[in-house]
């Protein structure tokens, strides 16, 4: 069994981590901290564990583990990273410090320094579906935030096969866990409960993210109009992204391209008309495509914002980073209902 | 035009006394305080008031009128009423400070002294359907909270009636609003966004209200379960409410009782089952019956909590209070959908 | 008084137009049809109704109005309305029957030929903030979609001032009430009460009445990408839209133009982002506008899309064309929560 | 593996069946029947089943089987199962058909005769955790609703030891999909999506079901109160029930006399409140306790309506039938948010 160490275990994706890896057949998880909640059992933060894992929230790991998972909060991963690995265990960060390639696009996205730029170029961004290879070597992977996982897979084969121009619109529409387990006026219920409301918009920081990725694929630069959305949902997301073709192409050889583009790829379905509800719980990303005006295609994706878009998808590395089955632990069905 | 102040305005109640009173023939909002927002436009608070009460937030009350509300935190309404009282304006507190006449009853539920209790034997409680005439005659009114306008609005006739033994179970179902506009975890849309869940089982302070005013009716103890539960709505709230009848009377009897007892109280409506959609927005109050069991009567209430739960009730009030109208500013209906 | 009738009055739009006409001054509901329920008590569709319409529907009219509202399904109202105006009382139509000016644009969305011509000629787009003085002089009014009202309010000064080029993009969500009364599998709660879900990608007929519209005040061929989204909400309507802006301009240049715009116009309100709780209930449109990415303006728009989308814009269409005040019985906020 | 089959498909019980077998290790799906949908996947009515179970429906089942799931609508399993039992398969029926004992209470409650009542008498009403050693020798299981399951696990271990009298309230909350996949009045989002009401009142089918059962472990009639009510969610299911106790006992006691009764069954969880959102997905039974008053006792439970209070149950129930480890293809925790 490979042994699974979770930093900063009280929130929601590491909740989700732990619910995960609990029916793992080759993964377990040994120790969970949280500075907050520590000696603690997990199951007073997470009550669906209890029966499942039955072990104390820890201050600091003390153990030895073979993959660390760090939940933490934006800026406290590079603090911690640096020393997991020099120890020799392979980190798979869900924060978003080692997500921007670019020391400069780190600064002016978040804000201050980068304190870590040895370990923030050999992080591997953990797509799978596109960065599968390099995966496999890493031993340090950066775990992409949900709206970039949603808007990459339903986007990526029309950059790499370079059908599109250089410019995109992405109306996001994310649930309420997205925003972490810590109450905010903008997840307080009686503001989000019975609306949708747009928010940073034109300055989120997955912008940065989703354009470095995309323009990997395209090879050039993107102009990238990202609008994020709170829906009065407590899971899922969804996507709708405007891209203009740049030739007549049929929605079959656009539907073929994407067909062989993601072969092999279990947990990316194209559909018709994507539905969070299919996702839900699980590691699926559905995606549908349709034409609509003069040459503009309009791409739709939806996951589990918790799963694909967080822990299941850092289950999903572990597993490529191990040499063990891509889809071990994860292979089941969304909710549907 | 009758001059009114809100005491504690950047709330959901505050917010909604303003909602009702800006269109209200004879009462105008003169002045709101709140000592976070002091400065800063009311609008910035309530942005549905833009066009219709243009005002700031005060630090405090300078000028002269003629009713104030007391929109305050529980605790914080006793500091304020004896001042305002003494200068000769009338006063409606939104507040629990003044509900429960007993003042040991009182330290009982909300854990310490009363510090105010000449007034507390002078306050009359605000429910004009049961006790129209002492607030015509009032200076200072206590506005009911949320949950025991709806229970005792539903139950009222069965007691006043002596139709019923001293036993009775009420089942409470709350929107989020009621929760106030403080974020907590128990608001947090992902804790409660796709659930129903009981809180505060058996210990609510509310229950001691219902009690105290359902025993004034029936002229002997009670015993009271009283189940709040939240729900995953903005507004609204449902009471079922179970008493045992202490003879086998007809439907059509118990109806005419109803009919009867609320005769002239236009807010109270009689149906079927009521519904939330049918109230919402307005300040009425729905009324429905069904027997279950051997001599069961299930009693079914349902208002808008931030209209006649809360701000559309202390209208009321003060409509009857300055020998208006009593629906004056108030009679229009519920959304419907 | 002037007297109105309400033609088609079961579904949500019929039972809005007379919550609004009920406490509206100078306009009285003096006859509601519906073929299904004629004979049985307007409130037993709209039970919040009771006590402020107590009339049976009837099957068809018999007595003479002074306006009639048509708010029956597409595709009947041309059997209905030349014979009413004809008789020579005033039409104002909720259907999409005459929104469409050109016959062959009618044919291609909606799939069959038009059948009266003549009117559809004679009929006037009601946007007031637009087409204000055309509306006043009007018999006949055309009442726009709710997606439409939206998207075109919160567009128009870009697009009348020539600062955007000619392709632009529509992401719209809007609230389930907006299908209308009649359970269908898309609005069958378990399947849309925890997602939101893209429908009609591209086909939705909405599309071509917003090309229209805004192509008269851009005074050229626009190519208009409209998805619309079910939210899992009863009440409101969101859009986002895209558009790019022909030259760098300031935020404070574009406030100040669609200030100017919509001068007079006072139930369209600028903010930053709007809210739809804010308008929830009301005839209010909230606007406002980011800049993203290199020349995109991100315009949002909120409404509800019963008040401001459908029968609130019908009785503010009915003032202008009585000569009222245009406000009158439409003048109050939103429920703000 | 045992080979399974489901009649009657197309609905939320037959796809979580699917859902839920289609990971189990030692049952597979080998034919799903729908009338309706015959000929088509079976994907088309359940798209999360895509990659899962890639078959197609078929009209009527052709090959043998080691167990068949009728989830057929309420009246028309007594149609199809004494042919499935001659045949000497193992029946398990999630319809309303044999859960009612007595022929003459079923009439009463489902309003025509009970035409297999020789079947009506073997089969064995299906709460593994009441009934396991009768499951574990029986060919024919009768799945217990939804409401029965979460009432029942809740309350049993009070009846089952004497310690309340003979009268109780069961005060219901379900989610939508406990209605079932056809839109209805009911469950048209904009009826039901922002509001919770109260349905059948008195006149519920579960209310026998739940009344045999508690009634066998009571010894004794019992006076049942059942007020189901339909919330806006859409997954789930909570119950509050107010029960009596015959002599003073401290929560310590009750508790422990809970913890002694549900030993050895693993899908009853004891907690404080129980969470909807804990036991979400998953075959879990959360049950909590508070007193109240003088001396009633406040029981809540919460279910997936769809997981153990039906095809969960299910399958549990097939697993003791075939002599499997009764937690198998079920022992994964719920989704927690």
């Amino acid at each position: 069994m490979i042994k699974a160490a979770i930093i900063g275990g009280s929130g929601y994706t590491g909740g989700e981590l732990a619910r995960i890896i609990c029916r793992h057949p080759e993964i377990e998880v040994c120790a969970v901290t949280s500075r907050q909640l520590a000696g603690s059992s997990i199951s007073k933060a997470h009550p669906f564990l209890q029966g499942f894992l039955d072990i104390n929230f820890q201050e600091r790991l003390t153990g030895d583990y073979d993959v660390v998972f760090t939940a933490t909060p934006h800026g406290a991963s590079m603090d911690i990273v640096p020393e997991l690995l020099a120890s020799g265990v392979k980190v798979i960060d869900l924060s978003g410090d080692y997500r921007l390639k670019d020391p400069v696009t780190y600064k002016h996205w978040y804000g201050h320094d980068h304190k870590d730029i040895i370990n923030l170029e050999k992080a591997v961004y953990g797509i799978p579906e596109l960065f599968r290879e390099n995966i496999a070597k890493a031993d340090f992977v950066s775990n992409p935030g949900c709206y970039p996982t949603c808007s990459i897979l339903s986007l990526a084969p029309m950059f790499a096969n370079g059908l599109v121009d250089d410019h995109l619109v992405i109306d996001a529409k994310s649930s309420t866990s997205g925003a972490g387990a810590e109450p905010t006026k903008a997840t307080h219920h009686p503001n989000c409960g019975a609306s949708i409301t747009p928010y940073k918009v034109g300055t989120h920081r997955h912008t940065p993210e989703i354009q470095m990725c995309l323009e990997g694929l395209y090879r050039g630069k993107l102009d990238v109009i990202f609008t994020p959305h709170l829906l009065p949902v407590v899971r899922g997301m969804l996507t709708t992204s405007y891209v203009t073709l740049r030739q007549e192409l049929s929605n079959e050889v656009i539907n073929k391209l994407y067909a062989d583009f993601y072969k092999g790829s279990r947990f990316v379905r194209l559909t018709g008309i994507p539905s969070m509800q299919s996702v839900a719980g699980s590691n699926f990303c559905e995606v549908g495509l349709e034409k609509a005006g003069r040459n503009t295609m309009v791409v739709m994706g939806a996951i589990d914002n918790l799963v694909k878009g967080a822990s299941g998808q850092a289950v999903q590395n572990c597993n490529i980073m191990f040499g063990l089955e891509e889809t071990m632990g994860l292979d089941f069905p969304g909710l549907g209902v």
